[in-house]
């Protein structure tokens, strides 16, 4: 995305047409040292301004045309005539990105003069590099220019007919000076075009930020598959700005401890540690410890001095000595400055005059900022993009499956788990039998001790019905429990397909694995707790494919009842690895097959012992009705 | 505790000693309009200030006496010849309280020069009576004035060796021109006293908001203990500030609805509403609608409106119909001002001038507060003093379980599971027996199925051993199983008490209710899923006797797993009664013997269908050592 490039460092800028914004847009230019033109310009045009014919009368250090008001198409037509690389269009009727594909330059809006608000250029450090869908949503991050904070670059992507703020993410992570990216992208079209651009970033090291909206049932999705490359979501504007200043002006850290330091005994870094330590940091309260101490102590990676209120002149000096300390080290510095006034010469001048501190407002504010900080570079030190994981042709299991599925019908129990199979997850030996005789063979074929299933494609609650048996050990329990179930089956007027005969399992802990489709990101994979719990979404992990065996392993690891299946619940440690292969085994199922099959829940996934492996008890599975 | 009122209006001030902060006391005396006297005063005391010989010759309209330095303990004596009704030590060591009690005034202290701080007495509306153990801790709040909020009582209670802060929030609770009760309060000593002040607050509808400290495994104990009592925990003094100013100005809502408007269309509107949907409030994003039918709606119950970053003269204009809206209403009207900077005029003289409005600096904080006041007043309105519900004499129960109890020791499955029925807990039928024959016996007089379970006063892990057997159906399954259980525990060697022989229970959902000892609140009565799930913290709820019907009831609706109960699983819906029941019965458990007993578990307890009530399958109680 080179032709970017004019957006931010223009060497020449054509006028296309005259609309009202013209003269900022001139002043926004000659501030940036370029040259400008007015293509077919009057010739009283604005001083400065060099009128040129037509557009193939530009020179060719020209980089940027600004296309002002009017129907956009024809003159973004006739730019085609010059080799002007990026057009934008400000105002005006949003051209299709259909009828702009073709030769000529990229257009960058619909957008709105925002997108020329000039950037301070006289603060030091790091900057932060933004893009926003519109000026009123980038605001929150302009302003942060007035706390002394560098913004890098600054774009306001509007309607998006062609370049999208996905393009603007990859162009940024490959600019110099560029601390962190912010993103407040609303109505987001397209999240896989910006999953990818986050990938870009990640290898990169360069760290993201994004506010999006989605829908609620999508958020957690969203936000997740954004984790998945780095991307730290946040809620609100106000968590935008804090987060990113801090991203943008802390070096990757070299330990994960938080010290939180206070000079005065007020308990606020008591409070703050266990806020910070109920979301999962290593945090400690230092009270009274020297500063420098704590900077030297190898396994901090991170300082926060939380000031309640200012009290000076003991405050004055604090401000002083942390801004020093900033300075000095190359840890991250935080301070949250708890006046409600924040009027202090302390803060305005001491604290927000310092490029290396970062200065918070609210406990709440710097614990998600350090935790995104923290995570972030964790796993960005761990990034492996999984579009380089991950295989491109299909699976031979593909092969076997595809003729198992029934298009726009919920598969039998039974196909359901042949599907599994093919795709190498466990499932137990059965036989799907119509007579109590062959389900006596059946069992004897299986190895007893067996268990009985009522077989039906859609049988909700059949353990409640009475319709599984477990634990027959004879040829007589098993044809007087096949013939019980019929009979139930026939009270409750459930239309069997047969009684599946199936070896029986050893208890462990019941898991569930399933592919369902989001309505923004398309097929996912979850994985949680299985059997009755399995509809309670608090203890779900999501993920959005594809990812590899970390992600994988990171999914399991975030789940409430993660220390159940080390065994915390008295039982022993479980098969850990077993279920993680059963997830990336699903995926393998959603990458392949996810066109065609609504849902698949592989629930109970019975988790054995470490070393025993993991086996589906129950499977369900509904395809897609055929495309028309 | 009328004896404080001379902290807040007093009449007459009488000076004991001479210590350095003498003439902070006689400024904030003059200023408060009471006459000053100094007990043995030189005569060339300040100027306003009336010697007296001693104290008995002290007039009758003093109501509080300062204590200046030195031993504090002579002074206090003295004041015994007076009919002062309080005494504040200023300084010094700290009189025990031992010491101090008896005939005499009431004693707070020794505390600090700032609990006599002068409050500004020009601001409007309710104002917050606040109290902190000390100057810094307090200096956050009252920092709030520089905001323009009304702080209607202040107080530092220092080392508490007599009044407590307990004793302040009960005085706050009868005054007139409370809006709410603020307290900052790290090292509480006396939770029950604290619990029993913030009961007779919500007696009287006043609102109470706390920052305390606690030990990580006590503080969800702490938290949840004072939420029973209508007080709303926060977690950082920045919250502590900005729920407070809500809980002061906003009157009782007549509707739940959080309504959240935006003039500009920034999506801020429904970045709010997902973050306060996320956290249960019923919140809806209504940009564009007019701001008076908004407010008009009878559904709304708070109006919130985020300002991401001040664009004036839009956001000026803006201000001005907040302000003048909320003049208008009696609806609590919120704004986020996200302006990073905070100088502009519609911040600093439009929002900040009105003593109607609350404006928050973030997103997060304003939810929280938006939710304790929604939350709180819900409560509040259905609060009913626990002590009121609370027989005083035991129960017939206590008088049967007591002697099952065994002083220091782990009590059988069986004895544990008398003293549940003891208490109307339903348990199984069961025998203990020590022989095949009589496992038989036991079987036939119990009922067939049966479940044949080892037993031995320490035996975890039972089921993973093969030490339980289900779904026995025969005199020779149960003499074989007998055999079994009986070989494996030599096997492993257990030693055996027995095995139990017990009525087999259908399946239901397993949950457990344990009675667990915290260091700071004694016996307390947790809630949660069964089974292996019982270690995993999360999913668990607590509650701390005593509690009524409505707090138990509470807790099991405040469960992750809640869903579940009401056949969310794809189960029937289960009978939640029961389990409430058996919550107060353990609650019952907890007061009567919970000075006896280190703890309870009842689990599994198995919640059945709805009419079927509940069964504790497992129990395990272990007695606390005898007093020595």
């Amino acid at each position: 995305m080179a032709e970017l490039g004019g957006l931010f460092r223009p060497r020449g800028v054509a006028l296309v047409g005259s609309g009202g914004e013209r003269d900022a847009v001139v002043r926004w230019a000659l501030r940036a040292g370029a040259r400008v033109y007015a293509v077919r310009g009057e010739p009283e045009g604005p001083p400065g301004v060099v009128p040129v014919p037509s557009a193939g009368d530009l020179p060719g250090d020209v980089d940027l045309a600004v296309v002002l008001g009017g129907d956009p198409l024809p003159a973004v037509r006739q730019l085609g005539d010059s080799k002007v690389p990026l057009a934008v269009v400000l105002g005006g009727a949003s051209p299709s990105a259909d009828r702009l594909s073709g030769a000529g330059p990229r257009v960058l809006g619909p957008t709105g003069p925002a997108l020329f608000a000039p950037l301070r250029d006289d603060l030091p450090g790091p900057g932060i590099a933004v893009v926003a869908r519109t000026g009123p949503q980038g605001r929150p991050l302009y302003a942060l220019q007035e706390l002394g904070v560098r913004l890098s670059h600054w774009a306001v992507t509007g309607d998006e007919a062609d370049v999208t703020a996905a393009d603007l993410v990859a162009y940024y992570a490959e600019q110099p000076g560029v601390g962190a990216i912010a993103c407040h992208l609303d109505r987001l079209r397209d999240a896989h075009a910006l999953l990818r651009a986050a990938d870009h970033a990640a290898r990169r090291r360069v760290p993201v930020v994004a506010l999006t909206a989605a829908a609620p049932a999508t958020r957690p999705v969203l936000d997740a598959a954004l984790r998945q490359y780095g991307v730290v979501p946040v809620g609100s504007p106000d968590q935008l700005q804090d987060t990113a200043v801090l991203l943008a002006r802390a070096r990757p850290p070299r330990a994960d401890g938080v010290a939180v330091y206070e000079e005065e005994a007020t308990g606020a870094a008591a409070h703050f540690a266990a806020l910070a330590t109920a979301r999962g940091l290593r945090a400690e309260a230092r009270p009274g410890a020297p500063l420098d101490a704590l900077l030297a102590d190898p396994a901090v990676g991170v300082l926060v001095c939380p000031v309640p209120a200012p009290h000076p002149p003991h405050t004055d000096r604090l401000a002083r000595a942390l801004a020093d300390a900033a300075e000095a080290t190359d840890k991250a510095v935080c301070v949250i400055w708890g006046s409600p006034a924040g009027t202090e010469a302390a803060y305005r001048e001491t604290l927000l005059g310092s490029s290396r501190l970062v200065t918070f407002r609210t406990f709440g504010n710097c614990v998600t900022a350090v935790r995104a900080y923290l995570d972030r570079h964790r796993l960005a030190a761990a990034h492996h993009s999984p579009f380089d994981e991950t295989p491109a042709a299909p699976s031979p299991s593909a092969r076997k499956a595809r003729p198992l599925l029934r298009p726009g019908q919920r598969l039998s129990e039974h196909a359901a788990k042949q599907l599994l199979r093919a795709y190498g997850i466990r499932v137990p030996r059965e036989q799907l039998v119509t007579s109590a005789a062959a389900a006596v063979r059946a069992a004897a074929q299986i190895g007893y001790p067996v268990v009985l299933k009522a077989s039906a494609p859609h049988l909700a609650r059949r353990r409640e019905l009475g319709l599984v048996r477990v634990g027959l050990t004879s040829a007589s329990q098993v044809r007087d429990t096949y013939r019980d179930l019929t009979e139930i089956a026939r009270y409750d007027r459930v239309d069997l397909d047969g009684v599946l005969v199936c070896q029986m399992v050893e208890r462990g802990v019941e898991m569930a694995v399933r592919l369902v489709h989001d309505p923004l990101l398309g097929p996912t994979v979850r994985v949680g707790t299985g059997g009755a719990l399995a509809e309670v979404e608090a203890g779900t992990a999501v993920r959005v494919p594809p990812f590899g065996e970390r992600e994988a392993r990171a999914a399991v690891d975030e789940l409430r009842g993660r220390p159940l299946l080390d065994g915390a619940g008295g039982g022993p440690p479980l098969d850990v690895d077993a279920l993680v292969e059963a997830v990336l085994r699903v995926q393998r199922i959603a990458l392949e097959l996810g066109g065609d099959l609504a849902e698949l829940d592989v629930d109970p996934l019975v988790v054995r012992e470490r070393g025993q492996g993991a086996v589906a008890l129950g499977a369900q599975a509904v395809c897609r009705p055929e495309a028309p």
